[in-house]
């Protein structure tokens, strides 16, 4: 019988988080158990949860903690994660201290999602880039600015070498600065760059609007010769990247943006763990890029959080693996720590470390991947900033980040 | 100007609230304001945020906290729901420990809002109640259930004389009791309950599944005669809620269930408050009914969090008033403190409260109905149970619950 395992930890769970963990397996599936006559026990069975596992813990800070595994049937939901989450955490979410830790979904289940439709190597394949992590840049400041200062930006940080370049994730349909005419535009300028450079650059413009519009405004973008959709999932809703993944007509990698994700995963006690919901559940629904915080800036996660984020990304499963996108605080200086952290198959993405360069959007990008080359060629970044102005420079206002061993 | 406010509680905001609320007020709106050139000023100024106010206060446990209200230009959003969230509280969620507690929407947005299609006084009007209380009862342990056993819950619940019944949120589309069938065989059942009591009861099946076939799946449900429509709408998005809503062909209230909220209105630290999502969000998006846990029982909020949830489904707005519906811990002997503390325009809502009374459903149902009679006609509840055998038996197995004055 397939099932479906969900691990939660509660915090605080009483003398007897066994006997918790039996209310929440009974709870959540068929209501109530002990009492039930004989007759109606066989009927049931097959529909009832079970306590696969509970193991006292420690949070952080000493609180008691219970680390409990439910095994739900498979038979009690339809294949959708809303059935899903409604089931595995939807009165539980309501019910004192507990956080889901974990979900692990059947075979037969994971046949039914999509996973990414590019992933790492598809990603790769497009930009023609295989031995290096990736490097990203952010516009930067774009609302209320003109379509021509948006291209020029764009092609200020194409210039420098970056691979994808991101929409900021709160720029929607204002002014002129249209969905489609970002798109077009920005293709002409990449086109341009690349007749100048020889490298490849991809732009993920930012999917907004109306939930029951998204599907055509993504076929849309892809006739339009959109690169890649930048998507605010968290405001939508995993079903939604999902349907979003899933349609062969939209043959555009998606760009998961963790906005509105902190209302559900920072704190310790309640909501979802950052490893399932941006990386695992991110990846299974269809995410080609999983952008969380990094471990290094002022908005910052632990480290071992964000680690788990990318352990998630490109773990062994039936799906391919997503590029994870540790974000915000990350200057050139970090590049070594960054690939020691997160290794070859990562996004090293940058806003005020590409934009805040002293020669501009060009330096910063030409900076990060001559800090790249180095660490790929095992020399020490201060080496190499001897021989590229534009590193040293980077190194002069960020400094470098000691990597230990 | 139309602006969006947010106001936030910040905990531990450091030693300058008015500094980081500036930061905010900028860093989501125009990125950075001065260092700019005066022409930049110009052009951007119609889109830059600023602060309202920022108040200090304290939390509960003496915690140092902000709360601050930010506004935003409404120029930077499209009207939508995820574009309102991602820029008040997409990057910001990440951002240490911040709250969203409330939403002020303009005029001008509130009118590309559908708010609820019925409202209180739509529902009341189907059900013929206007002076009272509406009763619901929940089915309770469905899942595996055959047909004929769900058939028989029904009766036994309508019998009682509640005015609503609810599926259980976790029932999906398993076995044979199929969304299609249920309201069909359910329409059935109720026509009977009706022609033996002369009252009506409405039941409000589970619509669930991927959310692009939602609203197909709302109007087939209109078409077969459904009476309202449950709606798991955090796991899906308020926007999809607000879709169902505003489709004239889906001509069915929505009773918004609260699974999953608690992941993000649990911690009094991070994700949103429960008045804005519960009560105003949920209002404004469309929800006929918002369902949220009671302040009594085991599953329970603070008082004035329940409270204040309700104020936000029923105060005066362009919009209809919704019902709040406190959940959870309710039985009968608690309908006097329920009626003083939410009024008449509430649902009083009851699982274990209905089907665990010694006679059944129907005598639940009974016990709750005479005790409502009993605080309409300023009777103690104590002396209508010597007239009503069902009220008596309910006391004797739940008691009484004091109501201070």
């Amino acid at each position: 019988m397939s099932e479906l395992l969900a691990t939660y930890v509660l915090t605080d769970p009483g003398s007897d988080p066994e006997k918790k963990a039996e209310q929440i397996a009974i709870g959540l599936t068929v209501g109530s158990w002990t009492d039930l006559p004989q007759l109606e026990k066989e009927q049931l069975k097959r529909h009832k949860g079970r306590v696969v596992r509970v193991e006292k813990t420690e949070g952080d800070k000493g609180e008691q903690q219970a680390r409990v595994t439910i095994a739900y049937p498979e038979i009690n939901v339809t294949h959708d994660i809303p059935a899903v989450l409604t089931t595995v955490f939807g009165k539980l979410s309501l019910d004192g201290k507990v956080k889901l830790a974990d979900l692990e979904f059947s075979e037969g289940f994971k046949q039914t999602l999509p996973g990414p439709r590019f992933g790492v190597y598809g990603i790769r394949k497009k930009i023609g880039e295989f031995e290096r992590p990736l490097l990203m840049s952010i516009f930067k400041g774009v609302i209320g600015r003109s379509m021509e200062d948006i291209k020029e930006q764009l092609r200020q940080q194409a210039l420098g070498g970056v691979d994808l370049i991101k929409d900021d994730e709160i720029f929607f349909e204002t002014g002129e600065a249209s969905f489609e005419k970002r798109i077009t535009e920005g293709k002409k300028v990449l086109q341009e760059t690349y007749e100048e450079t020889g490298r490849k650059t991809l732009y993920a413009v930012n999917l907004t609007g109306r939930t029951m519009e998204l599907k055509a405004k993504a076929r849309k973008a892809a006739e339009l010769g959109a690169d890649i959709l930048l998507f605010n999932v968290f405001a939508y809703g995993l079903d939604v990247l999902q349907s979003l993944a899933e349609d062969d007509d939209n043959p555009l990698p998606i760009m998961a943006h963790p906005a509105i994700s902190g209302a559900f995963t920072s704190s310790p006690y309640y909501g979802f763990s950052h490893s399932l919901l941006l990386g695992k559940l991110n990846r299974y629904a269809g995410a080609d890029f999983s952008l969380f915080p990094s471990p290094y800036g002022s908005v910052a996660l632990p480290k071992r959080e964000a680690l788990a984020i990318h352990e998630e990304c490109t773990k062994e499963d039936v799906f391919k693996p997503s590029f994870a996108v540790p974000s915000a605080g990350i200057h050139p200086g970090m590049v070594p720590l960054l690939m020691k952290d997160f290794g070859i198959d990562h996004i090293i993405n940058a806003g005020g470390g590409i934009h805040g360069h002293p020669n501009g959007a060009s330096g910063g990008g030409r900076a990060f991947r001559a800090a790249i080359e180095a660490v790929l060629e095992a020399e020490p970044i201060e080496e190499k900033a001897k021989r590229s102005p534009d590193l040293r420079i980077a190194l002069e206002k960020w400094g470098t980040v000691e990597v230990s061993a």
